[in-house]
């Protein structure tokens, strides 16, 4: 019985990292396009080429105001230059409990900022809330010797549940942060997914509601390794390119960074690849309710879907081989991309169908 | 007359950066094709996909025995990671006067080490001497509680200064480093010109003469973005993913700096970019040297030429718009590359001669 | 009504912080002697005076064995060196979310450690569990690249809540941390009060259960201001000399500092203080309970006492002018000292019976 | 012949460390006694009991004008958190050769700043120069991302050789400094001897001239342990009172520091020892320079007396057993403090002489 099963299971074997993160997507032939042109004479290093000097305009137009930027290749090192933007050794940033900052960046923010707390808070779907905030800092000791002062909050948008905040949540929370006089920080990975749910300007989720301070991501979008901190307050920059180079972060052929991001950033290609990721994570998503045994955990707003199964669904996928994410309490967590299509989301109905069907002789 | 000179200056004009750097030479060609072709299908991201996995077994072939890497995009962050592997928060790091570590990574040795010192020591053309290392180590109050307390050397092969220690220089510093109970990391950005020029293997030039990590660099050497610390200690390579993932050195889509790494070893590719822009300097100083003004100021060992001029030529130069490196102390500094030609060389030689020539009426 | 009510409430006022913290009482007569006695004579600086050299002499044999020491003023720093010599930039670090090393040293672990996390995890009155420090290590991520590495558990015995661990229960957490591999970190500023409580052998309550390193407090005790870190790993102590140093914690005429260690331990003085502060507490803890309002919150085990009440009847202590220490959750805690008399216990008692008869008319 | 050298040698023989260091004298019997005397009652600790309060006001008198006061311990402590308020991670402080934070605080301002560099100049008598100072300055790449950026310069006064700035050569290094919007750090470790020198005022060495932020010693004049940052521009003492937490320098029982500076400040004490000293001080270079080999290096402005001598009679003063302290190039350091009295002075001489008389028989 079970030998037939795991026979079909290989035929619907799922080996490649469909849906795993949409780091594993390639890099979008436009953007690798955009390399191979710019493959040609010699510019200046260090981002006094052409093209790097005018990032700055670029950023500045798709925000509608003078903004500063740092060009980076990680997200990482993104946030983790932003915050030493906003926070002194001696402070605390507010953060959710599963924020990227807190638990997957092995101490990135503590390091750039030689020391700060990164404080986890409760959320709602990965949401910050401007009450679970306010409690926090009335209680933070603010002006006491012995307590890290609070500095700023960092909040991902999409969230690490793939949940989006509407403009008036965020702003309720950056109300908050400056009634506290506190530095807002956007980890931005995946901006344009939000950008494309909430049908908004970019300056609409950013500034004009509070932001100081944006992690641009490029390459979950498509790109092979472009990242960008956007400063929407000059003083917040004035030091970014010192943190930038003693972090080892400016790259000595940055034209070539550079060019993925105009290419990222041309006819709206950026938002045209997130909202054909958001259309097949919602795809998936029906298809994966009317698998009997799934639940859906947290609205999809974006290209990631949580999907709560029972445990011994999870583990018979990953006996059998398949590629797929298992994130805690028993969910699987796919991610869409810009290469994701139809066919890439019935494999995985078809794979998951398969081994619910199984009678449950495990265990 | 002043008109007629620069007119002729003008028919001269060196407006792209031309031997100014390798860095502002384009990607090679052949590294580029890499990128083009690893851009198919998806793959595990942070160095979970097969071509990154394959790494520590490429550098093993090249080294010639178990190697431990870490791949990052810059030079700045292998050297500061390779550092930090060497040297606790309370220790020293012995460079010379010129070196990069020293002057030109705005302090990233101390970033990722915590705050040790990088302490500048006499050197000889750019390198240090085992009597210089010893005269300090003497005078450095080992054991002394109020002195930070000596780790390791940091030696750049090439030099900064375009020179290549030989192995018995290299070995000669390496013995006093042992008997000090020093750590030895050798600053590789330009490594393959230095084996170029030894006409020795990379294992010859490091742990055979006690080099314990390496910086070893492709980005000048024609590759995008590729740099990688090579361990040659265990116990050393112990940390090195944390405090690389740390210092947000870890790039999501790895497969492309690892696949521009693969091309660069492939079949002696760097040694032939290495050889050909060495000769290429040397081509370069012997035409300089004919100049009447000139003066070959460190041996031409590898792709750099230092070459000192009036203060008045170089003014001049510069005036006229030309892109040359003006270094301290009234030099130009050239740098060759894999796509330097013999006919840039002769531009130069043209544009500096017609320089010369002028009556020396300004100042 | 409440005319009469603040008249009575002035006659008891208690202006002194008495039974605030002990660290509001004076020094203990007989250490003050002690230096009175240093004070003559001239004597080496920096540790290198022989009552100094004697300190790791005087606590091996507190410790009955071998034991490396430095000799610090504050707790915040003893803490903050312990912690640096257990855990890597890199790593966490598990206490109680009550932890003094969480809360109230702003962010000194950090700071001396460049960057680890101190991770708060469930406690049951102050005291960390096997079970949650399992948990949590389960879920840690160990060899994950992007997770903090535990490194370390730092317990405070006695707990910030003045609870005391017994020897089974560190052993418990200790056998954990062993099985993880991870060292133990012992914060003893009312380390005496502690072993007066469990009548055991400091030995049995450090190294002979698995504590690597404890922060040993005298201040709190008596002192005017003498800390220790003791190392029960000759490994972990390599270091410390010179991250001492470089904190600026050693003292130029240490002697004063080493005078007051060996006036505190000299006959067992340290013992008697602490008992007596034991049973004071333990006789105020009593009397509290016999006042109609208050309930003791946690097991009185050594010089702490916290009590919850109406919120009316601190407000009132407090706008009344009395000196308590409001805790959170509308506690007051109370802390006996060397100093502390019965007397001091009962006008602690009137003051809070008086205000708890007045008719509770307030807000 | 020789045993009669060394017997007359024994005779003479210091064996305690008299003129060693002002750091080996006791404290002085007035500060002692006001330890002494705040012995009693309780007081609220850190920093909040009445004493400590008035710290501020206590130096804003001596100062005669406003400032923000930090009391620690100890001038690694003083020199590093004044460091830390001037320099950011990515900054530069320039200092002399022989300053003692580069060489005698184990990276001290290297961990409290995060990282930045502490960059030593040419110096005269251990005096920085203006000229020297601003052509470093000229080649510091300000503005250049490469390059750590010029924060602050941090001088000695009393130099470490011993020697005064006057008036003028202060007001010239602090020109240069706000020139290039540097700030100015003065290491005050024997401050009131170099008032007693300049017969000045303090506002007048210190804020009147462009002194940004100073380190004010005690514990080298008398004290215990006391030491003070005195911040002249309120915007960088914002952050001090965290900075010095989180260092673990905010002590307990803070009302014994407090009490040493009152009683140091009272009265003049403080210029009173710091005029003895520096009178002894010239005492012993005269009788120095009478003795036939010796040669006073440095001039004797302070209470510092740097004396040449052949090596052999350095080497047969330490193989007796005198308590001399041989500082490099074969130089006898003495320092006086409140304590040296004439019959020190004569005991010194005394035993050089003896030694110097020898025959030279040794080597």
């Amino acid at each position: 019985m079970k030998t037939t099963d795991l026979a079909e299971n290989k035929a619907l074997l799922i080996e490649e990292p469909v849906c795993y993160s949409d780091n594993t997507s390639p890099v979008h032939p436009t953007i690798m396009q955009a390399l191979v042109d710019a493959n040609s004479g010699r510019a200046h290093a260090y981002g006094r080429d052409a093209d790097s000097k005018a990032m700055k305009g670029l950023f500045s137009q798709v925000f509608e105001r003078d903004v500063d930027v740092s060009i980076v290749t990680t997200g990482t090192a993104a946030n983790a230059l932003a915050l030493a933007a906003v926070c002194p050794p001696f402070g605390s940033i507010y953060v959710s409990h599963h924020a990227h900052t807190l638990n997957d960046e092995c101490g990135a923010p503590e390091m750039f900022t030689a020391g700060a707390k990164v404080m986890p808070i409760e959320d709602i779907s990965g949401k910050l809330t401007a009450h679970a905030l306010e409690t926090c800092l009335r209680e933070a000791g603010i002006g006491q010797m012995k307590r890290t002062q609070p500095a700023a909050i960092s909040l991902a948008q999409v969230t690490e549940l793939g949940t989006v905040y509407s403009l008036d949540e965020l702003r309720s929370l950056t109300d908050v942060a400056r009634a506290y006089d506190l530095r807002v920080h956007m980890d931005g990975a995946r901006f344009s997914n939000a950008i494309a749910h909430l049908r908004c300007t970019p300056a609409e989720m950013t500034w004009k509601i509070g932001v100081d301070v944006l992690s641009f991501g490029a390459t979950k979008g498509g790109a092979l390794a472009a990242e960008a901190v956007i400063f929407f307050r000059k003083e917040l920059a004035d030091a970014a390119q010192y943190r930038t180079k003693r972090a080892g972060h400016v790259l000595s052929k940055m034209r070539y960074i550079s060019a993925q991001w105009r290419a990222y950033l041309k006819d709206d290609l950026w938002l045209e690849i997130a909202r054909l990721s958001n259309a097949r994570a919602r795809e998936l998503a029906e298809k994966l309710e009317s698998l009997c045994g799934g639940k859906i955990v947290y609205p999809v707003q974006a290209n990631e879907v949580f999907v709560r199964f029972a445990p011994v669904v999870i583990d018979r996928l990953l006996e059998a081989g398949h590629q797929v994410f298992r994130s805690r309490y028993d969910r699987l967590r796919f991610v869409t991309a810009w290469d994701t299509t139809s066919e890439d989301i019935d494999r995985h109905i078809a794979a998951i169908g398969s081994v619910e069907r199984c009678p449950l002789d495990l265990q």
